[in-house]
């Protein structure tokens, strides 16, 4: 699954592709013994930039306060993650062990502790074992290296497998690196829908300008998918660049910046695509395309609608090109067109046209969905956006890991 | 699942218990052989008059467009249903397909096309069998009674039972009856599954004002309700008043006018309660209560959120009271309030209280989710208004049922 620049050798995937990352994940027994379940990304060079996106839930959990804050006041050099626990509903003392846990690892790695991100993901409304924590983050110090996939297993909660990516592009003549490792929805309790992306380049990028990047790309990728509609407390995007590369500092009128900004989106587009095809229980990924929209905006909503439909979900489970489920979502979806100008495919069988069923075999139609990924595409007459949203099906197998109980 | 008013005798439940209402349910073979599926339900006295509320989802169905004319235009005396095929995503086609049924069936009742609606519900994107619908019409015709059982059997589509409910008031010293039946199961998110419900009296009203019931009703009953997220194209609630009481006609300054729209409210409350129950895959109604908020609006949104949310049904299903779920569906929800002045239950159980875990005993919270009643109550320090909402809980079943539904 890594984004592959064939003009420029890539020799690794994930979030220590870019020079200058080291990153570690250990086992600490936070919630159950005998996982990777802490993880510490590291940048080696100081004076770089970071940018965060953090989730628009009003019950933002205590860890994103802390990043906030820090991404806001300086320059971040690190992050340390915990599996298991998501300190998120824990009040005044959930605050204090999320700005423990940035301390203790600002003072293992020599930083200040607003040079250090944190980010926790797993079960709502229990509080850190600060010791296990503590113990982990020493470990994870002694463990850094250049390696990312220990890391990429400890942020994982119900996933069933790790998500990297990488992309590489030349930039003012120098060859920058952006990699990226996210974690989704995911096995050992079912609270755990946080998605948690960390996105790293060894690009030279002015502040405000890789707030930009991340911003946009966001909106693109990681805000176009879903898996069950519930939006976490703990959700994050953090990206640092660090300046290895050498290139001059990318700012919004850089020749290159454009594509630094697609090499950025690319990775995190990938790493969003991953997180939907392993949403829970989910058997197949999902693209929907929303073609000759208005705007960019409404072609999302649109797009967002149908990938987040429960009977879409359950229709692509079983095989059925069920159509008016689809446009029926775009119905309530809250944007306003003209449902006579719409046409509807299933993979390349046109479905739906001119106001009424289309003439095609359901045989043929039904086919398109028996593959692991899944094309449903919506033209409407109303103008030249579009968007692309990426989501799974819904199966029994979602019920049960979301039916069991929390132990 | 009948609202009884002791002081009042009342001799049936249903949508003919009110006086002058006579209804019939057949079998015609829309789409399966063998179950009723097509139902009329019919007022002998002239002169009445009718409200409706119809989805909010742009997609409206066929139906809808000629029913909501009908209301629009004069008197509605008559109602035909069918189930099987929505009449929805049919074009010009779908159109003419609904106002002939509408013409059959006022011309089988000495009728004016304008004073018979028509609702449909099954599987969008197929036409009606318009010689079956036809043949139908004349048996319900020759088969209309008192006995409105029937008619309840010929809406429903995955439904498990029929939903009738009843109510009875005085007003200006006569007894009125409201009845009405409904048809839920999925697809339900109503804004004004497809949801149907007809509900009537033998009040006589003012037109005006038997809407203003209808829709506040409405408001706070079926727009209350969440099987899956989905709102259907042809959600329609439809209410008649013929008068056949002999009170002197209500108007909104009438001093039973509040009684009247109670009892309207009672019906429509306990037949929104029975399709919650019996959602698509259910074995649970779940009651959401938020109350302490700054507004009505604010309360039914937080209520709505919580009763929607996938994660929140599964835990319910699994009898986990994992409110850390319950406190995020809020968060998402858009609505502004302080997380840290929220107190969470299920059932008489505290599970949250001033920002972090209120001390309790797991096992206590999860055997409140043991019945087949379940109770959530959210009380937020912002304010007085309050809300209740009603889902189900989510299950495999839901995922077999529409992983399946049109084969």
């Amino acid at each position: 699954m890594v984004n592959k620049n064939p003009e420029i050798g890539i020799k690794r995937s994930g979030a220590t592709a870019p020079a200058g990352f080291s990153a570690a994940g250990v086992a600490c027994g936070v919630r159950y013994e005998g996982r990777r379940d802490l993880g510490l990304l590291f940048s080696k060079e100081a004076g770089g930039t970071a940018a965060v996106a953090l989730t628009t839930n009003l019950l933002r959990a205590a860890p994103l306060l802390v990043t906030g804050e820090a991404v806001e006041g300086g320059d971040v050099r690190a992050v340390v993650v915990n599996s298991g626990v998501a300190n998120a509903a824990t009040g005044q003392r959930g605050l204090e062990s999320a700005y423990g846990m940035q301390a203790l690892a600002a003072a293992e790695l020599g930083l200040e502790p607003g040079e250090v991100a944190v980010a926790s993901t797993g079960v709502i409304g229990e509080h850190l074992p600060m010791d296990r924590i503590e113990a982990g983050i020493k470990d994870a110090v002694a463990a850094l290296g250049d390696d990312g996939s220990g890391f990429a297993e400890a942020i994982l909660t119900t996933d069933t497998r790790t998500k990297e990516a990488v992309a590489a592009v030349e930039v003012g003549g120098k060859i920058v690196t952006v990699g990226g490792v996210a974690k989704g929805s995911g096995m050992i309790h079912p609270n755990m829908a946080t998605m948690l992306a960390f996105v790293t380049t060894d690009a030279a990028v002015d502040k405000e300008c890789l707030q930009g990047a991340l911003s946009g790309a966001t909106e693109r990728t990681f805000n176009r998918i879903t898996v069950d509609g519930d939006t976490s407390p703990n959700d994050m995007v953090l990206l640092m660049a660090n300046g290895a590369a050498g290139n001059e500092p990318l700012t919004q009128g850089s020749p290159d910046y454009p594509a630094f900004e697609e090499a950025v989106e690319a990775v995190m587009r990938e790493l969003a695509r991953e997180i939907s095809r392993d949403g829970e229980g989910a058997t197949k990924l999902v693209e929907v395309v929303v073609e000759g929209a208005t705007d960019e905006a409404s072609a999302a909503t649109l797009a967002r609608a149908i990938a987040g439909s429960n009977l879409c979900k359950a229709a692509v489970y079983g095989e059925d090109a069920n159509w008016g489920r689809v446009l029926n979502a775009m119905g309530y979806s809250g944007v306003s067109f003209d449902p006579g100008g719409v046409e509807l495919y299933f993979g390349p069988v046109k479905v739906f046209a001119k106001g009424e069923p289309a003439p095609h075999d359901p045989a043929e139609a039904n086919a398109t969905l028996a593959g692991d990924e899944v094309i449903v595409t919506a033209r409407l007459g109303e103008g030249t956006a579009s968007a692309t949203a990426w989501g799974c099906d819904l199966t029994e197998e979602y019920v049960r890991i979301n039916g069991s109980y929390r132990s």
